[in-house]
């Protein structure tokens, strides 16, 4: 599968939609965006940092490795490093496939492994008391 | 919940993103595109017919429930309508959550109901033998 990610310190652009094929049945996005409230916290930002070349590394042998149980044709993976302000996406995520299905769970289960084993992380400013 | 419904007989625009509160965490979008593969037959278009009236009530139904078991903020609905060319869009579902799990099961049951019971359906075209 085609796989694209792109780590960047300004705000997400969608990118236009391509499609590898005449194949493609399906595409699914999904974008996580900064909230007001985290906990019980009212933010105006959120900053997220990453230690980059792991991060890379080990998003690129999850897609491929996801792609063997759920057949997807692209996935392109955008996140956001640095600050980002409330009502901003700080992620991401298009898959294409022939069907709706496989990038479906492709997508849910990219965004649990993200969370749980790539170096990304957020980092909540303190408030103030 | 806020909800759009749009029919269409012109190319799917995918509309801008508009966020109804600082509170949107998750904006999930689902593409249904039209393959050249349909079974066996080589397509080069689609077409699509719908009984309107009754295809914007029984959505309307379908989104009001829903929100009920997962929650969601809005959801914007298109389906175009006619002919849809070979690697075009038919369909495009935006969902708008504060969480990414009830915008994902809002979304994948939306298109289930949708394809199970709403007055929406496509003709192939017959192939010439």
């Amino acid at each position: 599968m085609k796989i694209d990610i792109f780590l960047t310190r300004t705000a997400i652009i969608v990118p236009p939609l391509a499609l590898p094929s005449r194949e493609i049945g399906a595409c699914v996005e999904f974008q996580g965006i900064v909230r007001e409230l985290e906990g019980e916290a009212s933010l105006t930002a959120l900053y997220y940092e990453a230690y980059e070349p792991m991060a890379r590394s080990v998003l690129t042998g999850h897609f491929t490795e996801l792609s063997t149980q759920h057949p997807c044709d692209a996935v392109v993976f955008i996140h956001r490093l640095g600050e980002v302000p409330v009502g901003e996406p700080s992620l991401f995520i298009r898959v294409l496939a022939a069907h709706r299905g496989e990038a479906l769970r492709f997508l849910v289960e990219s965004i649990e492994r993200l969370k749980r084993d790539v170096p990304i992380w957020k980092v909540v400013p303190e408030m103030a008391p």
